[in-house]
């Protein structure tokens, strides 16, 4: 097709279309939110199924040939402006990956996710990875398939990786990985050197309402925008949008444990301060969206960790912490409590795994997945590899199923390739960290003597949020820090933090 | 086109198209509920366009021709059961209805609506009508329009009025009025002859969260199922739902009015039994949905006025009512509260009208709206007719257009025909409560002794609920008391109730 159309009607019925498919994956986010923190339980039914029309129609507006030959005609025009260029690029992707599936497989994964996840449910509740086994494989066989029909060069784990790190093959995390490990490894060991740390007083007794007032107060001191937002309960903690003025976050709250909601609130606001920083105009376009999951994920953590965790903010807001809560850190001081919020402690589960073991878990998964996909592993010797591989690698025996590979949700889902984002995440949050404090000389001191973290987000908002997926991670990390990801930062980063 | 398919199948293939749709509206509902209760201020922009898209993909999907081709097919063939044949009726009623108008007239008819209701806004803002006149002309020209296009007989007000209220004509609603007035102005002379009513301890102070567990207190004791539903604050109450599994009222509370938000909260809880009770099985389809609006508001009125501002009811809950607000009603007896609760007091406001000034709101809108659409008024002369039928029907003056002609947002939304539903519910709620104390000989005895207003829902659920739409107003109406619409019956369930 050649049309008649110029650029610019053209390149205006581009991003009609695709804000149409934006608007309903909205309203299907919209759907979700309510179902996570609102619906009444006899909902259920109905709900699931306006989710899955949502999908299907999101799907079908998303693959219509018309759409198609807009974007191939796009693509051979040549002057469009950089943004749009990406926007063209992006989508055209988007579409020629999706249009590689007949509707037959999409049904097949999708029936196969369903039975998969209700297997993990009852194979969690009877503690036994059995009862998960045959829905896995299936799913494994179809990812496999999955990644034939998209085409891939050396391995086929590089087909999935793409899906959440755009451009991340085997050969990069592989040695990401290999570079840290050792490291890591002898950073525990002096770690387990010195004195214990006690963290025992983050366990005392939190009222409810007094975490959810002190939660949104944290976002508040943070940045997040509540206009822009709002922060509800649920039971696990996500964050959600609907566009760049309408970004969600929920959070769970343990009356015994203060660290739970305080860090999965922190968490959630940088992922959400993310989103309510990317360019509005360019809603329900490729570029509107986050660069990738590592760099989402770097949001998080650099907020949660190098901040949330850090002694200059807690230097500053300790003392209206006790204050908050009365009697419960008389007795401690501020280095004894950011001693404690950082306490490493190898353990069994990834998510309440500690800054430092949290990489052991992740880079165990990674392998295992990559050996599933590249067929080198079967299912059913999943239990046994994963018992090894945490033995080896982080010291701990696991006793069963539950607290060993049935934990993650993440496989009944179908996502092969996503747990490596969580690392690439801490490695980018560490290096972002530490350029915002080389480009902000007085960042440090500031956040020490005010509380105020606004020029962090106005840094953050300048060299990250407002590019969206301009650009990809790599191009992202070295326009901001002048070099591509290097662990050693993190390595370092956490030496200072941990060693005392 | 004869189908190869068998009935069954054919009619398998129209659910299914008819439910994917009923899945968009129901999320379009979601989004609506959210952006009513929920949503960020600066979120409205991209929900506006999230609710549009939504309502152009439903409306795309109903008007798709392959659903008319299954509809003109099943309803020549005469092997369905009454349930089934009542969907394909109503279904092809409404795809041949929305398949007269052009694209273009639709999209007319919805710019001119979202004019007339920001010049609405401005007009209340402004206190002048002038604002409103010129978007209220274009929306009154295009409802003559759409009558023509819908076709009718008689009155081209017909073809409106029906959309409400299926089947209803000028004529029918003429005579409904026209033998109601007169009892109507009766009686309402022997009220004021009588001693005035003190209501002002319905104004004390009530604190807002006191209130909101009263409100829920109040719906749980009249059978509101919060497995499936919940309530919520909005700025205007309102019921909603998702499916009969998934129903949602809202409320407002003012702290210096106790009547407000308990009276709103019962009306919204009768809406709700109502949708709670509908039958599940016809999810999406024609005969799961409500009789008529006149049907729905009969439910909301029976329990906000009949049971809600009954003696009976109050006879048992008055005393833990005085218990729930320590102070405030300690001073009257049950008698001096279910007078208050009912007095009748002439005023300018349709809202905020008693049971019996209330219809003369009605009439002169519905004399208005008939006057407007036959071509007799000009939208210019509103504010006069306005006035002087206030002065003559209620005898209040009205001071100002916004206490007056400016009032209700329906004109603004393109609503000619709706209002004349309001005096309908209150009709045949009088009727149907007649009804169920026939039928049901201790139903009285057990409000008044136990409180419980079961059996009550026991009998709507079985003689006006479970069947959805499979009967028109009238019909269900005879079905169920021997008779048609009888508005003496509510002058004498009125009488009872008023003089004393």
């Amino acid at each position: 097709m050649t049309s008649a159309l110029s650029t610019a009607e053209l390149y205006t019925e581009y991003s009609n279309a695709l804000r149409q498919v934006a608007d309903v994956k909205y309203a299907n986010a919209v759907l979700q939110w309510d179902q996570e923190t609102y619906l009444p339980p006899k909902g259920i039914e109905a709900r699931s199924r306006q989710l899955a029309t949502l999908s299907e129609v999101a799907h079908n507006l998303f693959t219509n040939n018309k759409l198609g030959d807009i974007l191939t005609e796009l693509s051979n025009r040549k002057v469009l402006n950089p943004r749009e260029q990406k926007n063209i690029e992006l989508s055209l992707e988007d579409y020629s990956k999706i249009k590689k599936f007949s509707a037959a497989f999409v049904r097949q994964m999708s029936e196969a996710i369903s039975t998969a996840y209700h297997a993990w449910i009852n194979a969690r509740k009877q503690n036994n990875f059995k009862v998960f086994e045959g829905p896995l494989s299936k799913i494994v066989e179809l990812k496999k398939q999955e990644a034939d029909i998209i085409g891939y060069e050396v391995h086929p784990y590089n087909a999935l990786l793409n899906d959440y790190e755009r451009g991340a093959t085997v050969s990069y995390i592989d040695q990401v990985f290999e570079n840290i490990k050792v490291p890591l490894r002898q950073l525990l060991h002096q770690v387990e050197e010195q004195p214990a740390v006690d963290a025992g007083f983050l366990n005392q007794h939190f009222p409810r309402q007094q975490q959810w007032q002190y939660g949104q107060h944290i976002a508040k001191v943070l940045g997040f925008d509540f206009e822009a937002g709002r922060q509800d309960i649920s039971e696990h903690p996500f964050t959600t949008n609907f566009s760049s003025a309408d970004v969600r976050i929920t959070t769970r709250i343990d009356e015994n444990d203060f660290a739970n909601m305080t860090w999965s609130t922190i968490h959630e606001v940088g992922h959400a301060l993310y989103e309510q920083g990317l360019p509005a105009s360019e809603y329900g376009l490729p570029v509107g969206e986050y660069a990738s999951l590592g760099i989402h994920e770097s949001q998080s953590r650099l907020w949660e960790n190098c901040v949330g965790r850090g002694l200059p903010f807690w230097k500053y807001h300790f003392k209206p912490l006790q204050k908050f809560f009365p009697g419960k850190f008389n007795h401690v001081n501020v280095q004894q409590f950011v001693r404690a919020i950082n306490k490493v402690q190898p353990s069994l589960i990834r998510t309440e795994a500690d800054e430092l073991t949290y990489h052991f878990h992740v880079m165990i998964r990674y392998e295992l997945e990559k050996l599933l996909i590249g067929g080198e592993l079967s299912v059913k010797d999943i239990p046994a590899y994963w018992n090894e591989q945490y033995k080896n690698l982080i010291g701990v025996t696991v006793p069963d199923d539950k607290n060993g590979c049935l934990q993650d949700v993440h496989w009944s889902h179908g996502s092969f390739g996503y747990f490596a984002t969580y690392s690439l995440g801490s490695f980018y949050a560490a290096q972002l960290w530490q350029q915002a404090q080389l480009d902000e000389p007085g960042l440090i001191e500031t956040i020490e003597y005010t509380g105020s973290t606004e020029v962090l987000l106005r840094w953050l908002r300048k060299n990250i949020h407002v590019h969206g997926k301009l650009y990809d991670s790599e191009t992202l990390c070295k326009m901001v820090t002048g070099q591509g990801l290097n662990s050693t930062i993190f390595i370092n980063y956490l030496r200072d933090k941990l060693i005392f």
